[in-house]
Formats: C-alpha cells, sequence, structure tokens
C-alpha cells in the first residue's frame, strides 16, 4: 500500500506553487491549482469512497414508521431505570453525537469504563463499541439501556414501559405490520438502528471525493496529501476512514504508572493477540468528539495524532504535518441530519407505566 | 367572585340538553349545541383571556441573535460543573417542558428538594419558582447554573467556558450589539430567558377563549363549565390558569406521620402567614406535567384534582365532575414550538475552556 502514497515531496512542490500562483493571483475568487487537486482526487480514491445516502443494506430501507419510532426511543429516558437518562444523553446531537466527556456518567452518577463513540455515521462501521463486540447498531443500541452504569434498566422494564403507553403499542404495530406481537426488546434495538442508520453527516471531504474539487481549502488538502503520505490511510480508509479494523493501543495515560491499561478486545475474545486491540476510530466528525482515546485522556486533537503517529506509525509528525492534519480533520466534520435534530413529541405516560428509581 | 360561577345546575340541564340532541342528530358532523357554547365562552371569557404571541413585555420584543443564542445556552451542557447537565435536562421539550420525576437529578446525583415546574409558558407567570423567589424567566434562569444540586456551577466557570469559544463571544456581541463587554452572567441569564419568552404552547382552550366554539368537545366543555362552577377559577385563571397567586398547600405525603412539610414560601419572607404557601401552579399542559405537587407526589391526575378540590375548596368531587376536569385539563395541552425543539449545534470547545468535573 506504501507505494501508492503520494510522496512527500509532493507536498513541498506543491506548496511551494501554491504559494507563487497566490502571489500572482491575490484577491482572485478560484486561485487553487486545479491539477494539484485533480492529483489528490486520484489519489484519495484508492483509500477513501463517498458517504452513502443512508447505512441501509440495499433494498432494507426501513420505513418511515420505523425510523421515526425509533428516533422517538431513542430520545426516551423512561427506557431507562430513573428515567432521566436515553441514548441522547450520551449521544448528544449538540455535540456531534458524544457527550464530550473522558467517560460517561450514567444511573447514580456512574461513570462508564470508556470514552462514548460517536453514533453519527456508527451505522457504517463493521462493528459496534470500541471493541467490536456487537455486529451492528441494532444490537448495541441495546446494551446501554441494560448496563447497570449507563441507563441500568431491564428488559422487562422496557417492555412494560412501552406496553403502558397506548402510542406506543400502535407505533410498534405500524413499525412493524407483518408480526402479530410487535412489541419485543428486538425490536427496540431494531427501531433505533433503522434510526441510527440514518444519522450519517456529509463533509467538504465528501464533497470533495465525490468530485467538487474546490470543497476542500489549500490547509485541506495539504492535511490530505499529508495524511496519506504519513501513512494514516493504514487503518483509516473508507468513507468513515476508520471503523472496520482493530489495532492494538495504550493511552499515554495508561502508560503511566498508577493505570492498569485496558484490555480492550482481550476481554471479548481471550486470545492473547486481542490483548489492548480496539476498532480503530472512524475520524469523520472527530474535530467535535473531543476528548480523545479510549479512556477520553486526550483533549487536544494535536496532541492525539502526534501521539497516534507516533506509537501507530513510529512517526514524529513535524508541526507544519500536524497543522495540515488537523485542518483535514476539520474537513471531514458534517451537519446532524434536521430531522434526527427535532425533539420528538414523546406520549405521556399511563397508570400502569412503571415508576422511575433513583437507587 | 362566586356569584359570577354558572350554577352547577345549568351543567345537569345542558347535559340532558346534549343527550337528547345526540340522539336526535346520530351521525352528523356537527352535533353541539352552540347556545351552550356560547354561553359557556361568555362565562369564561370572565375568569381567562387569550394567551399572546410571545411573552414580551410590549415593545421589548427579542431580537433573533437574543433568542437564539438564548436557546443555544438553554441546550448547553458546559454550564453545568459536569458538563452533563443542562436546563434542558430537567426541562425537555420532548416531555412538555419537565422531566416526568417526583424530583429532578443533578449533580452528583443529588435529588432537588421540589418538583421541576414546566419551562412551557412560564414566562407568563407572575413570578418564578414554587415559591416565586425570583421575579422574571431572565433571573430565574441563573439560579439552577449555580445550585449545588442542579448544575453545580459559578459564575467565573460559565464565563470562562463562554469566552474560550469564539462563536459565543461573537454571538454575545450580536444579541447585546449595545454593550462593550456583553459576556457577562446576567446576560447569560437575559438571552435564556428572551428563548423563554417564545416558549409558549396554544391549547384547544386557547382557541376556544379567542372565539373557536367547537375547539371543544362536549367532555372538555363539561369540563370547563365543572372547571368554573366548582371553583377552581378561585385561583386557576388567566391565560395560564394559573402562576399568579399563592396559596397554602401541604400533600398528603407530607401530612403522613414521617415527612417535613415543605414550609414554601415562608422559607423567602419568614412571614408566618407564608408558611407552606407556594405559587398556584399554571394548568396548562398539566395533563403532561406528572407528577404533582411541590414534592411530586402524585402520579394520578385524576387523584391530585380530588385532593385540590378537597384541600383547597372542601368539596368532594363526584366521579362524573372528576371525569369531566381530567378531560378539560387534556384540552389545555398544546404544541412546544418547533423553533424551540431543533437542537441547536453547540460550537466546539477549545485548549481553553474549562475542563467538566463529575466531583
Amino acid at each position: 500500500m506504501k507505494s501508492q502514497i503520494v510522496a512527500p515531496s509532493l507536498l513541498t512542490l506543491s506548496v511551494s506553487a501554491f504559494l507563487v500562483f497566490m502571489l500572482n493571483n491575490c484577491g482572485e475568487a478560484d486561485t487553487y491549482d486545479k491539477q494539484y487537486q485533480r492529483q489528490l482526487l486520484e489519489q484519495a480514491a484508492v483509500f477513501f469512497r463517498p458517504m452513502p445516502d443512508n447505512a441501509f443494506a440495499e433494498g432494507q430501507e426501513a420505513s418511515e414508521e420505523l425510523i421515526e419510532l425509533g428516533k422517538m426511543l431513542y430520545y426516551e429516558p423512561r427506557l431507562s431505570k430513573s428515567g432521566l437518562i436515553s441514548c441522547h444523553t450520551c449521544h448528544n446531537f449538540g455535540l456531534a453525537g458524544v457527550d464530550n466527556l473522558p467517560v460517561s456518567v450514567g444511573h447514580r452518577w456512574q461513570k462508564g469504563p470508556r470514552n462514548a463513540p460517536t453514533v453519527l455515521n456508527a451505522a457504517l462501521h463493521s462493528s459496534q463499541f470500541l471493541d467490536g463486540r456487537e455486529p451492528d447498531v441494532e444490537s448495541q443500541a441495546l446494551m446501554p439501556i441494560l448496563d447497570p452504569v449507563e441507563m441500568a434498566s431491564s428488559e422487562e422494564h422496557v417492555l412494560a414501559v412501552l406496553k403502558s403507553i397506548p402510542e406506543y403499542v400502535k407505533r410498534f404495530h405500524a413499525a412493524f405490520p407483518e408480526e402479530d406481537e410487535p412489541l419485543t426488546y428486538k425490536n427496540v434495538g431494531v427501531a433505533i438502528g433503522a434510526f441510527e442508520r440514518i444519522l450519517l453527516t456529509y463533509s467538504p471531504f465528501d464533497s470533495f471525493i465525490k468530485g467538487d474539487l474546490d470543497a476542500l481549502n489549500e490547509e485541506e488538502l495539504n492535511g490530505l496529501e499529508t495524511f496519506m503520505s504519513v501513512g494514516c490511510v493504514t487503518c483509516h480508509v473508507r468513507e468513515t476512514l476508520g471503523g472496520h479494523t482493530f489495532s492494538k493501543f495504550i493511552t499515554p495515560r495508561e502508560l503511566s504508572d498508577d493505570v492498569e491499561p485496558d484490555s480492550g478486545r482481550f476481554n471479548l475474545t481471550g486470545r492473547e493477540e486481542d490483548m489492548h486491540f480496539f476498532k480503530v476510530p472512524s475520524l469523520l466528525n472527530v474535530a467535535e468528539t473531543y476528548p480523545y482515546f479510549h479512556d477520553g485522556s486526550e483533549w487536544s486533537l494535536t496532541e492525539t495524532i502526534r501521539e497516534v503517529a507516533s506509537s501507530q506509525l513510529d512517526i514524529d509528525l513535524t508541526d507544519e504535518e500536524l497543522d495540515f492534519l488537523v485542518s483535514f480533520m476539520h474537513a471531514l466534520s458534517g451537519e446532524v441530519p434536521e430531522y434526527a435534530l427535532k425533539i420528538p413529541d414523546l406520549p405521556p405516560s399511563t397508570a400502569d407505566t412503571p415508576k422511575p428509581s433513583f437507587e
């Protein structure tokens, strides 16, 4: 793969070319080198690909009823034991689908063991959770609801809540028209997962990959070139720039004396070769999903890039390369779909709805 | 005031008239007694009035920039010490502006002392908080941010967060164009308050008061008639059906042996005549803002009405009257404004932004 990466010298050349060009064309609107843009796009097409319209498998698109039900459940705090915590509590659409906390806070103010990854574009990953322990968003969505340090609920509680509210019963029937008893815990996950499959964001970089040569500015293009040339594309590839493979990573904080490093995927497989392995994170919206690393121990994007380049690629990046890469990372951010941002009107509880418990 | 209330006998008469009418006109679309509707509207106009377009004082309308800034701050968890809790956490627009919990849960899972009232239409009340200790939404909004059991923040923390984020600095200047140093703690409240002044909901009852005679169905009309005839209008008047006067109230739970009754407004004034006095709650959206009473101890709207009628009016309501009143209460619900429901994109933190603390 290395041979396909643009040689670093090209970067230096093109920056010089750009500067000369800028000096000659100062003040004009379209001032960037089209040939350089095309060359980079050609190169980038090897590693990346355009974002799809949604994350449904071909021919498996969900109905509007299913997606809307999933959205309601995503925002529904009554699925939690306390009645306070919903998926949206830790995967906040105002904060790029995360909580911007080192680790999340759940039931009874308990801290989770790992940093919450963003829900945005997660449905495009090949597995879910930082250790990849669930295959898809449908199965993933069911786990935090039951986790004692997160929503601390139970399947019984969730179903009792939903069955007690006539509008939910009606909506489950509309969302699963072929099932006689659609109100099952599994279908809660199917619905939330369907909603998550439309939570895709479209970045300037995606526009570039789709052929809009002017979608990235000079800094971002230089960052893209650096990203490919120094080897970030060893792991951060495809439309999500990550989310498909596993890699060993111990954070600087874990390397300090007083913290036990997270065993990562080893906890799941028990295989020594998976010790400290984590899913390579997607870099979409990475500029907004701080703090970084599985323990949320690093707040600086620059330091994160420096550390990952050092530990994973054994490269000491120059300050200029870091600046370019940070600019490129910012070009990976996109807007949360309007539809997802609009808080649904949650139907009221009834006398049969189980009461919340803070204990 | 009692003399102005429709006599209970009118209710019985009109119900009989309606039944005869229904029997004669079964299946037809417009089947309700127009005269009865007009009579009730005339009567209701004595106690109630139409909702305004917003809750700004005449000529004091806020700019779009100020309202949008207020909305961002309303949804902004970084104002809290933990970075997790925003105004919206306890005043959730998916849940009619409340959390539907007996008392709210705040920093370090601490429970608040009283049930959280809805933010919807609150700007129309003559004072804020259940004991009326703040005069308006602008001053009210600043208190939970600093309360150690709620957001547990400090003025310094809030200002340090906002000043560290260039977009907030820019937005404060745009929202307060005449101020040189607009980023003050007071202005945080001014902005959130401006947003709250558009959080009005328009119910079927409001349509009725505005002259749409068909806005209420028969049950709701009977409920309105009962509401006026039994004396609920002694306290629950104007467009908000409450929120303007104070009344003594000790909850059934507090009357049990093991709980100390909340002193209410006495804590504020120190005057014996304010002991156990609370602001008469607005009844707008009351069907969705369970559980009830200042300690959130009653989940049933029917039981709440029964208890209030008994303790405040010394009346034992019949089951039929209760049913009518519950129907009427449901006609006091309205939609949260679309604009408020759309979660704003919160600008990212910078290296200077204070870090959250869970301690």
